[in-house]
């Protein structure tokens, strides 16, 4: 296969668009793959389509080889079935929502629970038929509230999504071990660092779920992991064993008033008072779900997770200085001593290993040492409330936890009846017996595992393909196309690569050697093999690997046969 | 590639569904090929969706190289453009329309001109970098008022889109030329009997346009074609030589007022005088677009092309009773003599060979035979108004037209500078100086393709697939999968044919021969294998071509090279 870069349709820009911060978006949009036509909504120009393509490819191979048939469901999904399962009303804006002429509703889909579970209803009647496991790959939807990194966080993007329908748990555990293998095996061919995390459900719902996370220096999810028995989870899932310290000791183990003036954070309250962080408390005031005001409690070294939060309280907000005052808190003081009637006190798991807790006072400027729970206070709830972080004990081995960013590029489900249940979607099992179908869902982001590579690998100078997704794997780059040794050699070489089945770009473009250079490590195929007039006329070309910069002469003779056993090794 | 019956998701129905009326829904819905999710919605099952990535990658494969790249751009594209392009308004309640959370408009892209535009506007910058033909496969959208014939006409399907950006029209008209040739082998190599018709350019605009028709008995476009020069066009389009004759002969040529009572269509009339229809004046009286009246007139025994008259008229109606009453035209009798003032004439181009015409008298129960025009009335303008058919004469040649019906699977669009000067889309000339692109597009219609081929391609039994496009090629039936014999037979066959590269799909199920045979007769596979116990005793199988139903017995160490060669031959 063989490409001429005068013809291609890669329009290349010399300065780092305004637009763009991360390091994927920016060269993506340089190299001349992807263009904005609107917020969150982009084209993806021929070189990156050709690497699409060999991601989509690779995850079908997987998907087949695990189990998977490929299908293809409508982008319009009624609203009926969003109805039936409750999401209609649960998911907010972010679901994109159509009426046709005739005032039906649908939704754009962000995801196919519904529709799927819909397609195999009253169809797989039978346990004999089960297990199942349906994918597709199509353009999704989700319009985000605030769109940004160019194909991370885009309002259209293209996605794998497979759902399973099992007869048991065993059955459905087996496919997610399943699905566990192919996801492995999709990241590594793709050449993606990735590490597989304890997720939170989130939206999708359902009892257990993996996330598959590209490690990257700015990617938007932390990560917390542990070298020693190799657990990880994102910081929403992690339940981390958080050392908690006890607060300054106080005679007999009273509880005292302390005059902490101008301390009205953590940091300044554990200055005034010589302690460290883990010493003291944090208390959010918040206004849960059903509008019951709440007093959440974490260690003053670690934050309220949101997440957590959610699962706890509900749709919750944080309370408004009014709502603050009304109820006779203080802020920047409040603590669980006193808390006015109705007022809950909800405090993290990780507290009830300290009897000895600096909480502020609820009056202005005082906090009190020593409080203990049970004597002092009596903690409404004990929950999992705070997020996990670097330090904390890995919950599996005890050894201390490390922090990353990753990027998520999959993520699997094990749903269980939540939607079978909601539909009335059931099969007869051994016994004629009516059951709700076990269900799994998987998703990838395709377009995101793009952007992933990019980010994990690149330098200064672009991008740089691993070979299996590269949009092609060799460049070939005449520096003088006016040249009469060196434009035929370039030809021919460009042939016998494309014949040795090496997907071939040929710069032949009448531009400065500079430009050439430049433009090829800014697309940032694996190989490059330059041509300069005194290496044609002494039979050598300069080799180089766009991975390490490398450079090697070779002779011109040769340099065909030894790029295609390059490439195919690395091909997977 | 092996595929085994039990695990395939292809639930097949006995009975004709009774939502379905044309052979390519009935069968498609009972190969257990598609189902629909709601009106005009379908969802593509594995084994449809085999088919389609068949088709896809015919298209793909001829695009590439016959100067296509391909791209991906969102389905949402922004009112903005729409708007430039002053199709927003004109397109309709078809154009489905979604507003995202900050109340910006979108639409559901069915066609992608505008934003295709837009992406190549100031990076094509200059006409080295011309011509670009980009192109892309996608689900697209058109709200049908009537949504019916299964995957015929939805409301959401597969189109491959392209687009051409020319320096000028000598260009533009060799990429449509490339175009029409990549499409000619495109549904060749699909195994479709397609004819290229000219055609009208309708919403997409611009100045030259072919269809390529899928000739099926019950397509839904109306087809003109000679046999003597080749010449096709549809109804819409064609440029037919229409014979008219003269009406009833009058004493000296004189205009005459004849009584035909109870004489009010073109067939009461030709019965009561005795004449052929032909002789006769059909006068439709109308609104044009801009609100004058409109008398427009055709030979009596054609009927006024919608089209054509959409062209002639812009967005016209037929009058309505009160309309006609205050104009004093009489319904049944109108005529272009006498008539009030504003009230235009307008004549098909056909009728300018006659001199003496039948037509109403716009008197009640008269008619006048002799009227001649220029004499006794004088039209405002003589257009193209008619339908063609069968027995009208070739614009070409001069033989007379027969009739067919036709599926609409591809059109190309020679657009001109209709959308690059809308969008004000231009690029720098040789000379340096501003132009405008000259733009073609060509569509295909990938699911409407894989609809067209089993319409094309049934019997009473089933589907019969043309290889290249068949979800498997072989279905190997051993009769009797309990047997110790026959199921190892089977399972070797089937292992040596998708060793050889042959797609087998392995009946596998135990059920009845009956039900087999049924299946496989229906799923249509072009060859099928029978393992019957007698046979393979005996060391043969029974070899069947689904097209014309042969069967051969083979022996069965010869079986799976015989199919190999078979289906490699056919395979294009």
């Amino acid at each position: 296969m063989l490409e001429k870069m005068s013809r291609l349709y890669a329009p290349t820009l010399k300065e780092d668009p305004t637009e763009a911060d991360l390091a994927s978006h920016k060269l993506l949009l340089r190299a001349g793959m992807i263009r904005k036509t609107a917020s969150g909504l982009y084209s993806y120009l021929p070189l990156a389509w050709r690497s699409l393509e060999k991601i989509e490819t690779i995850v079908r191979e997987e998907m087949d080889s695990h189990g998977g048939q490929e299908v293809l469901l409508p982008v319009l999904t009624p609203a009926e079935l969003w109805r039936e399962s409750g999401r209609w009303d649960v998911y907010g804006p972010e679901l994109m929502r159509v009426q046709d002429r005739h005032e039906r509703e649908f939704a754009l889909g962000p995801t196919h629970e519904e529709t799927m579970t819909d397609l195999v209803n009253h169809e797989l009647k039978s346990y004999k038929q089960l297990p199942q496991n349906l994918y597709q790959i199509q353009q999704k939807f989700r319009d985000e509230l605030r769109p940004r990194f160019g194909l991370m966080r885009g309002r259209e993007f293209i996605m794998k999504d497979a759902y399973s329908f099992d007869a048991d748990e065993a059955g459905l555990k087996a496919t997610y071990d399943q699905m566990y293998d192919a996801y492995d095996r999709i990241f590594k061919r793709c050449g993606l660092h990735c590490v597989p995390v304890a997720a939170d459900s989130g939206q999708i719902g359902g009892s257990s779920s993996i996330e598959f996370m590209a490690l990257a220096e700015y990617g938007e999810a932390a990560i917390v992991h542990c070298d020693q028995c190799g657990y990880a989870a994102d910081e929403e899932a992690a339940t981390a064993v958080i050392a908690v310290a006890d607060g300054p000791a106080t005679p007999d183990g009273e509880m005292v008033e302390l005059d902490t003036p101008g301390a009205h954070t953590i940091e300044e309250v554990a200055a005034l008072l010589g302690v460290d962080r883990s010493a003291t408390r944090k208390s959010i005031a918040l206004v849960n779900g059903v509008g019951e005001p709440v007093v959440a409690i974490v260690p003053g070294d670690h934050e309220l997770n949101d997440v957590k939060a959610s699962h706890a309280f509900g749709d919750y907000r944080l309370m408004t200085d009014e709502e603050l005052e009304s109820l006779g808190l203080v802020k920047g003081c409040i603590g669980p001593v006193g808390l006015p009637e109705g007022v809950l006190c909800v405090c993290d798991i990780s507290l009830q290993q300290s009897l000895s807790w600096l909480v502020g006072a609820n009056l202005p400027e005082k906090h009190l040492a020593g409080a203990c729970p049970g004597r002092d206070f009596t903690p409404d709830e004990w929950l999992d409330l705070a997020s996990a972080k670097a330090g904390d004990r890995c919950p599996e081995c005890g050894a201390p936890l490390k922090e990353a960013r990753g990027i998520e590029v999959g993520q699997i489900f094990q749903l269980g009846d939540k939607y079978s249940r909601a539909l009335h979607a059931t099969f007869l099992d051994q016994d004629g017996k009516e059951r709700f179908f076990q269900m799994g869902c998987y998703g990838i982001g395709v377009t995101r595992t793009l952007a992933a590579v990019v980010e994990q690998s690149h330098d200064e100078a672009g991008i740089v393909w691993p070979v299996p997704v590269a949009p092609f794997e060799v460049e070939v780059l005449p520096l003088d196309v006016s040249d009469d040794l060196v434009w035929p050699a370039a030809q021919r070489l460009a042939d016998e690569l494309a014949a040795l089945g090496v997907q071939t770009l040929l710069d032949d473009r009448k531009e400065r050697a500079g430009v050439k250079f430049n433009d090829a490590d800014l697309l940032g195929l694996p190989y490059q093999v330059v041509l300069g007039k005194r290496g044609v006329k002494n039979g050598t070309v300069e080799l180089k690997d766009r991975a390490d910069g490398e450079r090697t002469d070779v002779p011109l003779e040769d340099v065909a046969s030894q790029v295609a056993g390059l490439v195919d090794a690395r091909r997977m």
